[in-house]
């Protein structure tokens, strides 16, 4: 039987496109990847068969010129997103089978294109703990080695991805919670600038941070999505060659920017090796002072943003919540309405300086992740190497094609300024295909 | 027959404690008030008695010691924010009986509390087009002068408070969508500092911008609402005195900044004469050119934030979208990215800069509105005298007491820096004592 679940987004369009796959043959294969493997990855918060493959039967009867641009992608999709078909339990017990009768925005625009919304994937409590989820039920498994984490909060659409289960799925991130994942599960994934996709009917911890998240197996996916929400740049499209290209490979100042492990060490170095050999230009930059309190003050922000966000479902059902959200709405930390401004308005400071710096490379090569999947299901990784892009609301994207110690694979993170969404993937386009051809790691799923 | 639904929420809830008045009771008066005014004012975009007096006769069995903060408080719903018990239709075709199963966060908060969900109140499309409500049936008026218009967005809660129809009424602010009805209604409008009450479930429109607004007719009222919010400012609870204090007559140096009719000419002459005869001082400002574009960049964050907020509606059923939100979606105006970075930008590196001014006095006194509202029903009014505080996230108060050339309310603005909202309540907790008793304007209704 040809595993038709193994094909990218892409590839399954071209199958329909030329009649020599149905969406409904190529959903339950992919329903069948999943009965094979749920028992060890746990990636899904919701899921209805029935649903699906009467969806799927739907898309097929509609006629080829009136079909959608991601007609029969089937998309995994975050548990904090609104689905009007399924339920939306952020992985708390407040929300346990509540169904709402609306989609979300992304997941109206995904669906009016013909998108097959396939289940919900598992999460962190309200996308906002580091625990791994699920509080009922097992824990989602990285699917590479399953005694250890997929990273999080997007647990369930990372591993979904990564293990062949769908070929694309939704996240969402505030840290570093759809990169974390990305590279953990070695896939591609996306933040795009911050604001440039609706967040209506995604659940809010930070309004000024909360992003929606991509993540595919190839780049060709991810320009799909974002070309169906319309992410447009300034630029034309543009004829983009790593030859002659200047990318920077940073660190930053923060006392909070951890030691990467000897895996993104090396993952580092053998990319800056890759694109000199390929004939371009790499310069390793160190971020001035000036940036030095950045993380500190993303943290701050979450933080104030949680006291606002989390106050109706602390006084609904405080003892329900996750201590760490009690914590936010108690204001534990004891921050001020002044240290709050100052770190807003810091970090709204800092955004066209960090453009400005980004504007003179093709893209800035930074870690992704400290280094492999940690073992165990508990803790989900630090998203800390996540944070600075998160918070300078710059579009991101999880590179695959490295591995650690422990073969697991080892993301790292291409950048670029605000608005450039489409120039990133471009660029991501060309240094993928070196990463994943010679950067040593292979998926073996 | 005792008129009770001409209490404020305090007085009420004062007499519900002393047993002189049942919630069932109350809610008795207030929808006979509307069944006598709805066909003059149409308010309200749902209501159901039946459903209204089933929660009252609940709230009524709750023992005395189990009671909430707001036991009682019938409060009318601005309809873009959801309710699980009513639809929610944005004053948009596409939405038509739409019913979700979730409450927005504020309602989750007010309804833990005790309040009274009472109904959905009229909005323009979307609360983002400043066209009068609405698309199916009559559109609102103004309760004062029902051949005006009670002002927009939130046309419907802003008259329903200020013709007694609810004591109380959540509205939203985009531009000056809660300020402007507030003066065209005679009551208070409180737009608090941005992103300090949770805006979980009610329609997105800008990020950065939409902020929930408050309807009362009384300053006590509105602290109510603050406190079951939680906003807490850094100083203590404090004695303020007019006698003393120094207020700021502000006057912005945008190109857009109107010039004001003789009714707010009049009523800000006024203002600064009873504040002086009270002992403050009254200090006439004119804001430098740092701050010239500020309109410009919020009309220009409004459109490119309505490209992302509206592309949903406009994928699915574009013939049904105001041509305005049509536009957004379009870029009509053709902003480029670099031009909305440098609006967004702009603006947050003006926030502090306003605070620092704010500081120095009581508060900063504006106009709500260019003058009385206009006669028809179509136009809902300039909200260019409430943008900056929006686009600034200040708090600000709509306060009352002056009347037009034609009788009619005109209100005035007070302005406080971010999270400064308790101090602003106290501060036009007097003010407003002075202004109601002196300023000219009675509520004839």
């Amino acid at each position: 039987m040809t595993e038709h679940f193994r094909l990218t987004a892409s590839e399954a369009q071209a199958k329909f496109k030329d009649g020599s796959l149905t969406v409904e043959e190529y959903a339950d294969s992919l329903l069948s990847r999943i009965e094979s493997r749920d028992a060890t990855v746990h990636a899904w918060a919701y899921l209805d068969p029935e649903l699906v493959l009467q969806r799927a039967r739907e898309l097929d009867q509609i006629p080829p010129e009136q079909r959608g641009r991601l007609h029969g992608v089937a998309i995994g999709v975050k548990d904090v997103i609104y689905t009007k078909d399924m339920p939306t339990e952020y992985n708390s017990p407040i929300y346990d089978n509540d169904t709402t009768r609306v989609d979300a925005g992304s997941i109206r625009v995904l669906r009016a294109n013909g998108a097959l919304i396939f289940g919900k994937t598992s999460t962190t409590e309200f996308a906002a703990t580091s625990v791994g989820p699920s509080h009922k039920g097992p824990k989602t498994a990285n699917p590479h080695d399953p005694t250890r984490t997929p990273g999080g909060s997007s647990a369930g659409s990372g591993a979904a991805v990564g293990d062949f289960q769908v070929p694309v799925a939704l996240g969402t991130q505030t840290i570093g919670s759809t990169i974390r994942p990305g590279s953990f599960n070695g896939i591609y994934a996306m933040k795009p600038t911050w604001n440039s996709i609706t967040r209506e009917g995604q659940k809010i911890h930070s309004l000024i941070l909360d992003t929606l998240g991509l993540y595919a197996r190839s780049v060709d996916d991810m320009k799909l999505l974002l070309d169906v929400f319309q992410l447009v740049n300034d630029e034309p499209e543009e004829d983009f060659h790593v030859h002659g290209a200047k990318f920077a490979l940073l660190s930053f100042p923060t006392p909070e920017w951890p030691a990467a492990g000897p895996g993104t060490t090396a993952a580092l170095k053998q990319s800056a090796e890759l694109l000199r050999s390929h004939g371009a230009e790499v310069e390793e930059i160190v971020l001035g002072d000036e940036f030095r309190q950045m993380y500190k003050y993303h943290l701050q922000v979450l933080a104030v943003d949680g006291r606002v966000a989390f106050l109706p479902d602390y006084i609904v059902a405080k003892d329900k919540l996750h201590s760490s959200l009690v914590d936010y709405v108690e204001n534990t930390d004891k921050y001020t309405r002044k240290e709050q401004l100052k770190a807003f308005d810091e970090l709204a400071a800092m955004r066209p300086k960090l453009d400005s710096l980004a504007d003179k490379y093709a893209a800035i090569i930074a870690p992704s992740v400290v280094d492999e999947a940690p073992v165990g299901h508990g803790n989900t990784g630090s998203p800390a190497f996540c944070g600075p892009w998160t918070a300078m609301h710059m579009p991101v994207l999880n590179l695959l094609g490295f591995k650690g110690e422990n073969g697991l694979p080892i993301g790292l993170s291409a950048v670029s300024s605000r608005y450039r969404d489409q120039h990133l993937l471009r660029v991501c386009q060309e240094v993928g295909k070196i990463f994943e051809s010679e950067g040593g790691w292979k998926r073996e799923l």
